[in-house]
């Protein structure tokens, strides 16, 4: 149900920021002050939040009942029908709930630019991005929601212990996957952060891989990029596994993202600046001579959605603080050859940090898990 | 790799819209045009087309091989860093290719709002609509489209004919979904189109239902609403099945539906309009008397995405013409008490259709089924 303190906190910054109105989407910025999580299409439906705290939506019809179980009954539904498209239940909205042209609307990340370009041209209002009007207060977990991501962790540590076993020369990358998901839903996992990876070899080092053909070699290295769901909230984890011992030159690369990966959780504890933990990873990678193979930041905050602030890069001076929880991931990624990354998701306390996965950092050689 | 003969006409198409530039992000639109096919996130990434035929693109470092896979050695990437985000190979890319102030920019429909509001507004051009340039193109499918519709069809019916005997009262629709997708996998799906709806009882009258702990009663009705992908072409369609046998109202409620469905069919051919099939099918529910209970469009085009043009509806006078293929899927949602749908796909042939989909559109009692 729509969260009251919530929306009254988003306008109260909307006055701040001089914005009218701010249109949230289907998206997890939804789910944060609503609940509302919907199977969603190309259809435009959305929250529209006013700077003096009042609400309404535009709702396609098959999605009011939806609609009706995620709002108090005192919020208007301008509801459109598939033939008539959105735009005249819109110029409705926009008259009865006294926005004007020349209005500064914001829309939040979930918004299609097709849909922003109709209201604005329809409407004659000015669009202003609000991609990160939500992010401090979505950064910040009270407990509940730590907690939530601390199972989600637990399960993805859990599906990936049980997979060890499974993971064979011969087997291929669809295979591992397709099992991975199955363990997921054995462990309790409710729904998926994001497709799974499982990147062999060389494909590894394509960071955002996503065919799965790839078949695991009598040696191999298989990097698992995955994390599941649990009461809305995101696990990610990244592991790389060894298919038989590792060679010199292997273990040398391993260890050098294993060292900066412990380098970057070493240096997270509240008053650091999100670009200091980056550095304190990186420079481990750059001094091993591999800084040219480590090309992506360093990590991501993560919550509701898989990829959320605080972005942990270069140039960002967000000052860290307790309740953040976001991704330390180095990786070397040389093209054709192999790809190696390491991530966990950390929880900051009132010290340091927390990692919300425990599965090995070490060197796994899964042909010991029988 | 990137079609010419496709991006001709493409710029062909904008030179008649007086569009200069015309962004295509991460979508089944870049797919079509390039082949390029990759785990999406929320860096900004797109082909520009301009009206000259030129080509560019906008690639975060984490993508750049994907991109070089997709392109040819000729077409600009315009590479930028996480820590600088796209801003300046933006600002470089659009006074390299002499992309002026004032320029008109269209957006496909995979653009968001937040990345094109900083495009217009650094970049100073005027952004247009351009969801729908490509479905002149698109909605016509050549002979390998199509086979690859129609073997996307047998995989579904296959996999729902396989589900039979696991239907049984108790189990959860998550477990049903769960085994569906095994099921895919086994068959030789290449993915799926969307999260396989399963929705029991009265949870299928909502026509995006995506719960998943519905239990399956011992006189009950399940909605399955799924589609897999093969050679990247989606399949697409529904069945009520009945747990059990149906009672006189239920089997009265299914046969307008089925009617309707069968009525949809075969109203299509060369020559008629979009609207016209859809009363075909909408008439028959509504001189049942349940016209209150269907709110949404019969049908939607399908491809290389789950929705595309043709939109079948009311309003839509679009004339069908050979190769194009749609869902026609009826049904009648009775909120807080039952929802019933049927949906197949057809390919416009030069007669009439040709339905993708096999599986019988009659009553089914899923106990018959050991």
């Amino acid at each position: 149900m729509l969260n009251r303190d919530k929306i009254a906190a988003v306008a109260a910054d909307m006055r701040a920021r001089g914005v009218d109105v701010f249109i949230i989407g289907t998206s997890t910025d939804l789910e944060y002050v609503s609940g509302l999580a919907m199977h969603d299409c190309e259809r435009f439906k959305a929250l529209f939040v006013k700077a003096d705290g009042g609400t309404f939506c535009l709702v396609p019809h098959i999605y009011l009942q939806e609609f009706q179980s995620g709002m108090p009954d005192t919020t208007p539904l301008y509801v459109w029908e598939d033939h008539d498209w959105f735009y005249s239940a819109l110029a409705r909205a926009f008259e009865e709930q006294g926005i004007p042209a020349g209005a500064k609307v914001a829309v939040n990340d979930s918004v299609r630019a097709v849909d922003a370009i109709e209201v604005a041209g329809r409407q004659k209002v000015e669009l202003v991005n609000g991609w990160h009007y939500l992010d401090a207060m979505r950064s910040h977990k009270d407990a509940d929601e730590a907690a939530a991501m601390l199972r989600a962790g637990q399960i993805a540590d859990e599906a990936l212990t049980a997979l060890l076993p499974f993971i064979r020369p011969g087997r291929t990358e669809r295979e591992l996957k397709r099992r991975l998901l199955d363990l997921f839903e054995e462990k309790g996992a409710q729904g998926i952060s994001f497709t799974p990876i499982v990147a062999r070899g060389a494909n590894a080092a394509m960071a955002h891989y996503n065919k799965e053909d790839g078949i695991v070699g009598d040696h191999d290295t298989v990097l698992f990029d995955f994390g599941c769901r649990y009461k809305g909230y995101c696990s990610d984890m990244t592991r790389t596994l060894f298919v038989g011992e590792a060679t010199e030159e292997e273990r040398t690369l391993y260890e050098i993202v294993r060292r900066a990966q412990a380098a970057g959780e070493a240096a997270v504890r509240p008053g650091v600046t999100s670009q200091e933990v980056d550095r304190a990873a990186r420079r481990v990678i750059e001094e091993a001579g591999y800084g040219a193979y480590f090309n992506n930041r360093l990590g991501h905050g993560i919550g509701l959605a898989v990829h959320e602030t605080p972005y942990i890069m270069e140039g960002n001076e967000q000052v860290l603080e307790p309740g953040m929880t976001f991704s330390i991931e180095p990786g070397i990624y040389i093209p054709g050859k192999i790809g190696i990354r390491i991530e966990n998701i950390v929880l900051v306390t009132d010290e340091g940090c927390r990692p919300l996965n425990v599965f090995p950092r070490e060197i796994v050689n899964v042909l010991d898990f029988e």
